[in-house]
C-alpha cells in the first residue's frame, strides 16, 4: 500500500494519478481508513509531526522533493529508506534556469539594461563563452547536467564536490582545502549543493572575496539555487553594494516568502525569483515512483536514497 | 599583395598582425604607396568611394563582415569574388547572443523583474524547454549553430530558409509557401538572415501575428541579430504595445545608432543591444584570411563566396 501525506500541493490529483499508474496496487490518503500495518510506502511533501506514527512495515519513504535536508530534521522520521525525486524533467528544468541566468550575466545583461534606461548607445562586446568560467557547486545529478550543457555552448566550466569526482571536459576540484583555489578562477558562481551543516552559510562574503576579479566586466556573479540557508543575505547586499560582487540571481531566500523590507528586492543588480526554478511535475514524479514501487515490489533495489550520514 | 582599406576600426592594428601572420608576403594600407596592379587581395570594411580604383588583377575581395549587404551596393565594386567572414570565434559569439535570450524570455524574465519591482512573490513556473519552440529564420552557418546548441538545450527547435535544408532534430521549412506553416508553430522567433531584397522587412506586424498564441506565456517573442533593416521598427512598437508580441530582443536598427527619440527604449519588454551580438575579433580575423591568401596562393578554391544572385 501506498499512503500519500502531501502538505501545500494537490495531494487528491496526485492520488487520483498515482491510481491510474499503479493499477491493482492500493493507494490511500491521510483521512482514507486504512491499516498503517499495510503501509509499505510513504510518499511525503512536508510531511505533519504524525506523518510517520504506526508505519510498522515500512519499505521506504519517497520525497517529492530533491532536497531532503527538512525531512531529515523531522523528529518522528522512521529508519527506512528515504528515495529522493531526481529526474529528468525537474534536472531539465533546473538547467534551464541556470543556463538563462548564467548567459544572461555573461552577455552583461545589467549594463545594457542601464544603458538602455540612459538611452546611451554604447558598443560593448561581451567576451566569448570560453573566456568565461562558471564554477558549479555541487556535482550530482543536478550539477552535472549544467556542467555538461554550459560546456556544450562553449564555457570553461569548473566544479567543485565534497568528494571527489571526475567530468569529461570539466576541471573537479574536491574537499574544503581546494575550495579556495576553486574560486579563485570563478567568474560567475553556480550553487547546487545540498543543504547540509557543512554547507550552511558557505554562499557569504568571504567566499565572494575569493572569486576571480580580473574576469567578467563588472565582477563576478552568483547564482542560487539550491537552498536559502546556503546564502548569507546580508553579505550579499554588502557584496553587490560595494562590488565585491557584480551581479546576483537568486531562487531561493532565508526565509521564503522574501519579507517585502528585504534590501535585496531593490538592489538592481540582483534578480530574484521566487522559488521557482525547477519543480517536480505531477505527471513525471507519478511516472518517477510509479517505476521504484513497482520494481521494488519485483525485487529490485531502491535507486537514489538518501546516505544519512552525509545528509543527501 | 594584401590591401587593408578598413573605416571605423583599427587598421594599423590589423596591418600589423597580418604581417606578422603572412611574414614575407606585402601588406598594404590605403596611404602606402605601391603599385594597385599588384593588389591580389583588398580586406575591406566600409569601403569608400573610391576603394577599388585601378585594382586590375584583384583575385578576391575579404569583407571583415558576416554581412555583405551594404559592399554589394557599393557602386564601384568588381566582379572579383567575395570572401565572407564566417569563423567559429564569431559564430559562437552569435551563438552566445541567441542563447542568452532565447533563455532569458522563455524563463519570463520580464514577468519576474516586473515582480521584483512590486516586491511580489508570486510562484509561475516557466514551462520545460522542450514545451517551447524557437523557430530560426536562416539555416546558413549562423542559424545551424544556434540550432544545434538550442536542442542540445531541449529546446524544440525548428528552421526556415530560402531553399530546403536537413538539420539533424529540426523541422526545416523552406521558401515562401511555408513561411506561415514555419510561424504557426513558433513561440521564440530568432532571426539569423541574410538582407536581401526579399528578406528587407521581413519582421512586420503580419510576421507577428501568425505566431503562436497560445505557446509561452505573455505571448510571442522576436530576436533580431542580424540586419536593422529586416525589421519594421513601427510594426514592433505596435506589436509590443498592444500585446501581439510579448518581447523583443533587438541588437540592430532601421538607423543606427538607435535615434534618441526612437520609442524602442523606453518599451519594458524591449531588450535593447548596440549591435554587439557578434563582432569579428582581430586575432581570429587574421587567421581567417591569412589562411585563406596563403591556401588560395597555392592554388585551392576560395571559402565562404558570396553568391551574387542570392545576395549572400
Amino acid at each position: 500500500m501506498l499512503l500519500l501525506h502531501l502538505s501545500d500541493v494537490d495531494e487528491a490529483s496526485w492520488a487520483e494519478r498515482f491510481r491510474r499508474a499503479l493499477g491493482d496496487y492500493p493507494v490511500v490518503r491521510r483521512g482514507d481508513r486504512f491499516d498503517p500495518a499495510d503501509v509499505r510506502y510513504i510518499f511525503v511533501w512536508k510531511p505533519k509531526q504524525e506523518a510517520f506514527d504506526n508505519l510498522g512495515n515500512l519499505k521506504a519513504i519517497l520525497s517529492l522533493g530533491a532536497g531532503v535536508d527538512a525531512l531529515l530534521q523531522h523528529p518522528g522520521l522512521p529508519d527506512a529508506p528515504i528515495v529522493r525525486f531526481v529526474d529528468e524533467d525537474l534536472t531539465q528544468r533546473m538547467s534551464d534556469y541556470v543556463i538563462a541566468h548564467v548567459t544572461m550575466h555573461h552577455r552583461r545583461f545589467s549594463r545594457f539594461q542601464q544603458d538602455q534606461k540612459a538611452r546611451r548607445w554604447t558598443q560593448y562586446y561581451p567576451p566569448a563563452a570560453s573566456e568565461t568560467t562558471v564554477g558549479i557547486l555541487g556535482l550530482g545529478v543536478l550539477g552535472q547536467d549544467a556542467a555538461k550543457k554550459l560546456k556544450g555552448l562553449g564555457f570553461t566550466v569548473r566544479g567543485w564536490s565534497r568528494s571527489a569526482k571526475q567530468l569529461d571536459g570539466v576541471e573537479c576540484y574536491s574537499g574544503e582545502s581546494r575550495f579556495i583555489d576553486f574560486l579563485n578562477g570563478t567568474d560567475i558562481l553556480v550553487n547546487l549543493l545540498p543543504l547540509t551543516p557543512e554547507t550552511t552559510g558557505i554562499l557569504n562574503y568571504e567566499t565572494f572575496l575569493q572569486l576571480r576579479r580580473d574576469g567578467l566586466d563588472g565582477g563576478p556573479v552568483i547564482i542560487n539555487a539550491a537552498r536559502g540557508r546556503h546564502q548569507k543575505e546580508a553579505d550579499i547586499v554588502r557584496a553587490l553594494k560595494d562590488g565585491t560582487l557584480g551581479a546576483a540571481s537568486l531562487d531561493v531566500f532565508e526565509v521564503e516568502p522574501l519579507p517585502e523590507d528585504s534590501p535585496l528586492w531593490q538592489i538592481e543588480t540582483c534578480y530574484i525569483t521566487p522559488h521557482i526554478a525547477a519543480i517536480s511535475s505531477e505527471r513525471t514524479g507519478v511516472e518517477y515512483f510509479s517505476r521504484i514501487i513497482r520494481q521494488h515490489e519485483d525485487g529490485a533495489p531502491l535507486i537514489n536514497v538518501v546516505d544519512r550520514t552525509r545528509g543527501y
